[in-house]
């Protein structure tokens, strides 16, 4: 089988063909720096970060742009409101610059923890104003752009081609969003590319059209060509992001260009609570820095990636509770594996290895079906377990498998790290606890059973479950 | 007594007045993200990093902006020779960008591991190159700077007071550094505002003068003023950038604005290792990711705070093993007031603390002496010491003993975390320690004295010395 994926533009699994053979160029939008990462944005980043590392385990050279926001994304995600970050900056009394650099550490905070392999290039909307007024000029000298009081508006009737991603007619795309009331634009569709800046706004620069701002869409145009060429391979974003944001980069780019701008776009679909839309409104936004508290980022990636990436994924104690006993199963696996591996012998395999490489490939093949692929993993731990407890699983089997966890699990997938203690524990905590263990059974031979009771509990309330079992004593991380 | 600081610009220490009253704007020269940072980094932003904290101390609201050179910086650190990251970017084969990201990446890290809190503001070259080009502009419409060949350099005969910073004329400068065959420029020490790019020049932008890239001085003229307005209060770095770097700011920026450009200049001294100067040419580059596989890095950052910003900085392994020692020294103390606190008892008070913060802070006031402080805190703790030894330490003094280390050796010098297991280890580990000295003493008092000795033994092995004292056992990492 071959990598097929869901291109949104066609509405149908295509096979992959990247333009340049053997390279891949894929943007995903990134956050608006205004405030804390919330699980939202987890599904979003872990999720591209399977792509890209599933794209670059099949071989490929992949350059991966992800843009920071810092700059034009308004309150209402259109052409009305105000600066988000300049917002946040008078609610925190800073400069907006201050509040871009808090949350921008903030997010790759959240996203290291999560596993996230950093992009190749985080380019900033404000580091890239250049080559956004270069854009504008352009569509205003091609006459898909007009200069209304400093503001320049794209024209979406110059554009035949505007809604072919979300696959509506403009009428339709306008009768289903807010519809909003501006005497500059000709058409209400219209969006705006550079915006005259009020004297009290901070963020502004000085451009043909006088002193502004870029509009939010026109960012990831600019910045992802600048990187990636046109048209460049894949692009990636949040489904809230397909209209406007997603069909307004089309229209610019082409209309730029005069050539295509991506050849596949992928949306990951939304996180709900309980059941519920998850929104500021609702009062139900779910920031990671909380989340984390009570479980280890790993569990939040594995239950991320746990559902398909194009399903919504809902967000629950009980949901997280499963994923955290789910992991802990694999994890469970591959520790006894590695435990064992050392002290076995033999040269027989039973496991059709080959088998479960196979279906879990095929899995990511088809669009990345990562639940699919971890249904996988499972299946395979259920059989290794079966013979690491009858005691019979020779070296050659624990070879293979401890390799095929690692390939799979944690270069694909970034669940299974190679140092299980990160979820075990750090540094000497696993050598200290091996060691009480080791002394809880001098303490045995010398038959100090209170004792060696009182261990059993004290590691207990440490969070450490000691497992007696015929071959030896293991021991877990609750 | 007041906040005294050493001005670059007067060759003095001067009282300390800001701007504008309770608020200070400090622009410290940033690193060029080509390569990993070295102790030459970590001496300088660990040094500002406390001058920045002990102003926060003193009440000040400060404003920190410290830059990211990511464009400009040339391989001969003035205007010939090649973009040093782009350079980099041939020899890792990578877009410029990708080894800014990684770089930039990297750089955090270690500071991060150093204690050095994030400046509020990280401005990026790339990222202001509007502002860049607007200062060039008005310098050419002021006569400051002419334009050759689609590059501008600044006419340094134009600006008398050319030489200032570094306290010499233009001949005396020139005469001490490499002399620069440039046809484009009037006078020898003229230098570049803006660089005609070659064809295969990544790294340019539009510009009145053609396809460019910004000389390196310009950005940190048009970064500091952009965030902090002109003048502003301190602008540091390192003193080999006093000459050309620092002297080229002002004139650049002095010229541009026709007022004083910085108040206070704060320049730190240099690293050696072994004596000598420390250079790539010498191959003896001490990267701070090596050091920290030896050292914690409080430890590098204490070693640093031991000498005076202004001071070089010898590194040898025989002084880095002292500054080890030392800062344990601090460290056990601070450790054993918090585990006798809670069972300590009596309200008697016969240590001057008052006259030891009093000493700790009329160092810092004078210049940021460092030393003189962890000085003043090595006598402090050894007199606290002296009480506990005698177990006759009240808890009014334990408490007040651990609040001022808090104050002075926490939130001013950094090298007191509140959380000693930074140093002792992470996690449950203390905890896992705790119980088996408590293993221990029940084995003892089971007169199982081979166990228990086989404990001792065995925590030595993992690196933690225990220690048999007459109130008890205590226990620390090596």
């Amino acid at each position: 089988m071959s990598l097929k994926i869901y291109n949104t533009l066609t509405r149908r699994k295509e096979e992959f063909k990247p333009i340049q053979e053997g390279r891949v160029g894929i943007y995903v939008c990134g956050p608006t720096v205004y405030g804390h990462s919330h699980i939202g944005h987890a599904k979003s980043y872990v999720s591209f970060d399977v792509i890209v590392r599933y794209l670059r385990y099949l071989g490929y050279k992949v350059l991966y742009v992800q843009n920071i926001t810092d700059v034009g994304h308004l309150t209402d995600d259109a052409d009305q409101g105000e600066d988000k970050i300049q917002k946040q900056s008078k609610v925190e009394k800073l400069h907006p610059m201050e509040i871009v650099q808090k949350f921008t550490q903030s997010y790759f905070e959240d996203m290291d923890a999560l596993g996230v392999q950093r992009p190749n290039i985080s380019p900033t909307a404000t580091g890239h104003i250049i080559e956004q007024i270069e854009i504008v000029k352009v569509l205003i000298e091609k006459g898909y752009a007009y200069e209304v009081n400093g503001s320049v508006y794209f024209d979406v009737s110059k554009f035949p081609e505007y809604g072919k991603l979300s696959g509506r007619t403009i009428e339709e795309l306008m009768a289903g969003s807010r519809i909003e009331i501006s005497p500059e634009k000709r058409h209400p569709a219209d969006f705006a590319l550079w915006k005259k800046a009020d004297p009290n706004h901070i963020m502004q620069w000085d451009s043909p059209w006088g002193k502004g701002f870029p509009g939010w869409h026109i960012e990831c145009s600019a910045m992802s060509t600048k990187y990636l060429g046109q048209p460049f391979d894949i692009h990636g974003g949040g489904l809230e992001n397909q209209f406007p944001h997603h069909e307004c980069e089309i229209a610019q780019s082409e209309a730029y260009a005069g050539k295509p701008f991506v050849k596949y776009w992928i949306h990951n679909n939304m996180v709900t609570v309980n059941g519920q839309k998850m929104g500021k409104s609702l009062g139900n936004v779910i920031n990671l820095k909380d989340v984390f508290k009570r479980y280890h980022p790993l569990v939040i990636r594995y239950f991320i990636l746990q559902s398909h990436y194009r399903s919504t994924l809902d967000f629950s104690d009980d949901a997280l509770e499963g994923a955290k006993k789910g992991l802990e199963k694999l994890h469970h696996t591959v520790r006894n594996i590695r435990s064992v591996l050392q002290s076995s012998k033999g040269k027989n395999v039973r496991i059709d290895f080959d088998g479960y490489k196979k279906k879990f490939l095929d899995a990511m093949d088809d669009d990345f079906n990562t639940p699919q692929a971890i249904a996988v993993l499972h299946d395979l731990s259920k059989e290794v377990n079966f013979l690491l407890n009858e005691n019979s699983a020779t070296f050659a089997e624990l070879e293979i498998a401890n390799k095929l966890f690692d390939e799979l699990g944690n270069n694909i997938l970034g669940i299974i790290p190679e140092n299980l203690d990160i979820q075990k524990g750090n540094n000497i905590e696993s050598e200290l606890i091996d060691f009480i263990l080791e002394l809880r059974k001098e303490i045995r031979a010398r038959k100090l059973w209170e004792l060696s009771d009182k261990i059993r509990d004290e590691l207990n309330k440490l969070g450490i479950i000691v497992e007696d079992k015929k071959d030896g004593v293991t021991w877990r991380m609750k």
